[in-house]
């Protein structure tokens, strides 16, 4: 961020970009906290209302997130690494592991209110599915939070009628998860295909996932197939951005 | 989105919800003008500040996008669909075509402003790439348009003992662009790695991208690999959320 040009800029944006080269060379690290609007006022003789802004902009950035009544603090990134090709090998859920555990290790996972139902399902999902018209889907929504904080809402779809009667219906699908369930009834998936958006997060999201101002969601939806063929579940999530780096390998 | 429990919502959300089921319906299609301040004070009996909040709401959420001196307008959603796999395949920049004309197929696709100039990488990248301390990278940025909307911004760094004298050190790479032209100088890479996070843009990226209020970037770090695996390029991506679905497939 360079300083030319700054003769032009409102004077709450120049406090901004002072107070960014701060974090970027590490004055303020991971966690601190920020100097305070009363703080920059004193600093820039500058009114409350410009060093609010001035904060303001690092918060809609993400750098940095208000705390009620504690402060604007550093964003403390230390991102979960998802591996989306080794997570989802068949000799981790095959041997009872669970996919999501795989992302984990040397954290304290937990799933949250989990719940199953059979509902009709959004209608493009149905379809991905092979669902008849008002056919069911069993619904299984959840939310995972690693050390206590809620990091992903994710819910799945599968054909009602397939594992009606097995454990993928039951709010404990035991070791393995559901794709080991599927490979007992003859339908374990063997191909996956996940299509990654990201956008700003719904009122029920940010509540949800208590995110902070400024903090966007990924979107990720995985479809399983088998080796027919078959589309045997979708799974759409929804990650907290600031908690996730998504990592891919493949080759040419 | 339901309606029970309104009662307790400020006036603007409950607007702002009724909007968003009209969205969702089909009652506004993408592109589709939303009704404007004035239309909504009329029709809800509130104040402009009131129809103003509730219509933030929507291009908070990236469902709308304003249009200076025409009004609010539902996004249109066209996105790209790229192909982390089947796009870097050896199969297609081997036969000299562009990776980047695999997602943009049927699309009017521009290379803009692409700059060629040897630099000292950032650090962690120059620690991937195995650059002795002080050694210069070769840093190509350029930004992609589809039909004349910037979609994407990308930088790749190499290093640049190793592509000096060769196309990748100028502004045209050739058919197969830099991976063709590795491989003929006997490191071409067989193994890629995405990584992928979202944030809010920086007032740069915003700007370089015209990027409208409530719109995520989604970055993507790619790493090259050789057989041997050494590292001979990492490029450094920003992309537009609104314009990009991303899309990636693999088996078990």
């Amino acid at each position: 961020m360079e300083s030319q040009g700054t003769g032009r800029q409102p004077k709450y944006q120049r406090i901004a970009v002072e107070l960014k080269a701060a974090i970027e060379d590490g004055r303020y690290g991971p966690g601190d906290r920020l100097p305070g609007e009363n703080d920059l006022m004193a600093a820039y003789a500058v009114a409350r209302m410009t060093a609010r802004q001035a904060l303001g902009v690092l918060q809609t950035e993400g750098l940095v997130e208000a705390r009620k009544g504690a402060g604007v603090f550093v964003r403390e990134y230390r991102p979960i690494r998802r591996r989306g090709v080794q997570r989802l090998s068949a000799g981790l859920w095959g041997e009872g592991r669970s996919v999501w555990a795989v992302d984990a290790q040397g954290w304290d996972l937990e799933v949250q209110s989990v719940t199953v139902a059979d509902e009709k399902p959004p209608e493009a999902i149905g379809r991905v599915l092979g669902l008849a018209a008002g056919a069911s889907a069993c619904v299984r929504r959840r939310r995972f939070a690693l050390d206590g904080r809620p990091v992903m809402l994710a819910t799945s779809y599968l054909d009602a009628a397939l594992v009606s009667g097995t454990a993928i219906a039951e709010p404990d699908t035991g070791p393995g998860g559901i794709y080991a369930r599927l490979g007992e009834i003859g339908h374990g998936p063997v191909r996956f295909r996940e299509e990654i958006r990201s956008r700003m997060p719904t009122p029920q999201e940010t509540d949800r996932l208590a995110l902070s101002a400024g903090t966007p969601v990924v979107l990720i939806c995985r479809t399983a197939f088998t080796a027919e063929g078959w589309a045997v579940e979708v799974n759409d999530m929804v990650l907290d951005s600031s908690a996730y780096i998504l990592e891919y390998d493949f080759t040419s």
